[in-house]
């Protein structure tokens, strides 16, 4: 039972566990059942079951707690959830922070990141333990803006290794910034994959009525311990209501809102399957399926960090290739305009950006160019200026986004001998590159 | 009537001015009734009137030409579209280049780049002159990946000067890549606007079946001559089928697809209006109207080109920041993750943003924080590492896009003391900021 401040503030408003109570915080306004403290709780957070069944935690300090009704004494402890089921699907879930790690942090006081223990994530999503037997993984916790190929890699070794020792599936949770540059990194790292593996987030707080932080990870996981897929992708809200999540080629993938739940879209491709928290899985057409051969997966982690991304944009400096190529930077992906299209006149010297993108090229360093609108390919064939900047040896990188382009070519130089790495850049190797964008791709 | 080659091989087929033709090139084929030579007309081109009433004009060379049937003679030439109907409404159109510039030029020869005369431009889109007195200026043909500051002031010059000599309105045609730059460059630069400005262009050359230039050019000067709009925007297809097109405001549209005629797309809006052919226009719920008060339009045109975007990604090197402050810059458009965020830990020191930007604002540079999801608002106020970020005093820029902050901070800087130019960065002046994006305007 709630013990110290909160225990003697409760008995002070006349609430016990069982009881209707709203809390109010910030601009925030929770209703729902008082549940029984729990020993894995924090010393100043209440747990309150919400109408939809979840069971939140609210820290008590400035929140105003008023009694709404009497219940009926303290409802079920949902113990069953508690021990894993054998007979289940073993799942692993690599934990990794960011916003769906800072809300569960909140539940447990909020004082020490992301130590969350399986019981107590699982006392927080119950639905989790019917659908898995989750064995939870916490390598570090750090916010998604912090993350580069360093963590990359730490996770890819991590999901080897959970595959080999014989989880069905992978969870990844983490921040949602920079998602789809780490599940595009698991892409490329993670060959002979034969199982599905699940890049999931949350949007908003868990401890609001909108958050996605459940729906995300219920969802999540009945990919990971049922779906036939054998590959990376993200699985966040396929639309902003509560009903379903879309899972995302790895490659394919963009966080393309700041706050929406509906945040994380397809480009240039469709989603691989739709998922609902009870494990109904639409699949679409083309994608790779778990085969019954068992085979050790290797995870190739290796990265160059020495690239960039560098975005043409009108009156660009084009001699910021040259203080990279300085620094001693073996690649770039520029974000170009249209169809590929940097500034090419010679007699505007100042802007031409062919001096510098030759003198890159001729130091060694691998030039991609995508587009920055996005959706669409970039095409060298088009415009007599498009084949002055293939003509340097820039390499087209079709439809692939800036931010996939970037990580392929980090994994590739690092993994590959400098005319491979080129040759590979734009050749598909993990989904990224779709030879035919269907019409309805734009804008899903 | 065609003469050298041309008339040589015509007569050789057999075909003479009103048979239907095949023409094959590149991948190319169309059909339709040759028309008769112009006087204006390239000595290398012939000219098709293809089913949808378009005259198109091909290059001779290279082409496969067939008699599909024999016409009924020479069709009437359409002698009325020619003369200014002195009754219509005066609009000025102002032709900088670009692809609907290259397909004219194709039509004209395509050696003397951009350089239509108002009577080739009204034979080959006879519809205008039935909208309005079409004055053409030519001030410029460039490419629009060539396209900065310099070219925007002469353009926000020219469209000036135009109202103020009694245009009702005006239309500039560019080149689509940089299209949304000039759009907000014009939104800023022209105070008092009281009339519509349109910019518009095309994604397809109009010697395929498939180009948007004409629609797009009929549509645009639909709004000019007839709607009660007062503001600059960007008239392009709205979907990719040929039936209208929409006018979004200048400061809120930015180029998604690198190819599709649908490219142009409202940005945490919704478009001021739609129009067709016909010149039916719907409108929005809120814009600027015309008003009945004569003012004469100025043009603040000064701008400072001391600025740049920078892309924050994972890995990043914040040291770019100091790149550009040691060659004088005066301000950045940082284009952050999620909510504003860029690397913040001060023990990653070579990848925390934060010294580099607290360094640049020291040297009086003003930094502003966009997000690279595109959609959506930043918001220092949600997490902790965002309010590291705008502690060091980098401008939120509320739901901007960042190619538009970048226009905005290079326009305050020339026109307002550094001080106020802070101040006004994340204050709406021209549509930038919509204090509240609506539901459906995501992805629309």
């Amino acid at each position: 039972m709630y013990s110290g401040e909160i225990g003697k503030k409760l008995k002070e408003l006349g609430i016990n566990p069982g009881d209707k109570i709203k809390v109010e915080y910030d601009n925030v306004e929770i209703e729902g059942e008082l549940m029984p403290k729990t020993e894995f709780g924090s010393p100043d957070t209440i747990i309150v079951k919400l109408k939809n069944g979840y069971n939140v935690g609210i820290g008590f300090k400035n929140s105003r707690i008023t009694k709404v009704s009497s219940g009926k004494g303290i409802p079920e402890f949902p113990k069953a959830s508690m021990k894993p089921d054998p007979k289940l699907p073993k799942v692993s879930l690599i934990y990794t922070g960011g916003t769906i790690g800072s809300k569960i942090d909140y539940k447990t006081g909020g004082v020490e990141e992301s130590k969350m223990s399986p019981e107590e994530l699982l006392y927080i999503v119950p639905e989790l333990s019917k659908i898995a037997r989750i064995v939870i993984r916490n390598p570090f916790s750090i916010p998604s803006e912090e993350m580069s190929h360093s963590e990359w890699k730490t996770i890819a070794n991590e999901v080897a290794k959970e595959l080999n020792d014989g989880a069905r599936g992978v969870v990844v949770t983490m921040g949602t910034d920079t998602m789809h540059y780490l599940s595009s990194a698991l892409s490329f790292m993670l060959n002979n994959l034969n199982a599905p593996v699940v890049v999931t987030g949350a949007q908003r707080s868990s401890d609001r009525g909108s958050s996605d932080a459940f729906v995300n990870l219920i969802c999540s996981v009945q990919i990971a311990a049922k779906s036939n897929i054998a590959e990376v992708g993200v699985c966040m809200h396929a639309t902003s209501s509560d009903d379903q999540c879309h899972f995302i080629k790895g490659t394919k993938v963009r966080k393309m809102h700041s706050s929406r739940r509906d945040a994380f879209r397809p480009i240039n491709d469709r989603a691989i399957a739709h998922v609902t928290k009870e494990g109904e899985i639409k699949y679409a057409e083309n994608y790779s399926k778990i085969s019954s051969k068992k085979t050790k997966l290797s995870a190739k982690t290796d990265f160059d960090s020495k690239i960039a991304i560098v975005k043409v944009f009108p009156g660009s400096d084009p001699t910021i290739l040259d203080f990279y190529i300085d620094k001693g930077y073996d690649g770039f992906i520029i974000e170009a305009t249209g169809l590929g299209h940097v500034p090419t006149n010679p007699s505007k010297k100042e802007y031409s950006w062919i001096p510098s993108i030759k003198k890159a090229i001729a130091k060694g360093a691998i030039v991609g160019i995508t587009t920055q609108t996005l959706y669409g390919r970039v095409n060298p064939n088009v415009y007599t200026n498009l084949r002055i900047v293939s003509g340097t040896g820039a390499i087209y990188c079709e439809d692939m986004l800036p931010e996939t382009a970037f990580v392929k070519l980090g994994w590739l130089l690092a993994n590959y001998d400098k005319k491979k790495a080129k040759e590979l850049l734009n050749k598909n190797l993990a989904g990224e590159i779709n030879e035919r964008i269907n019409y309805d791709e734009f804008l899903l």
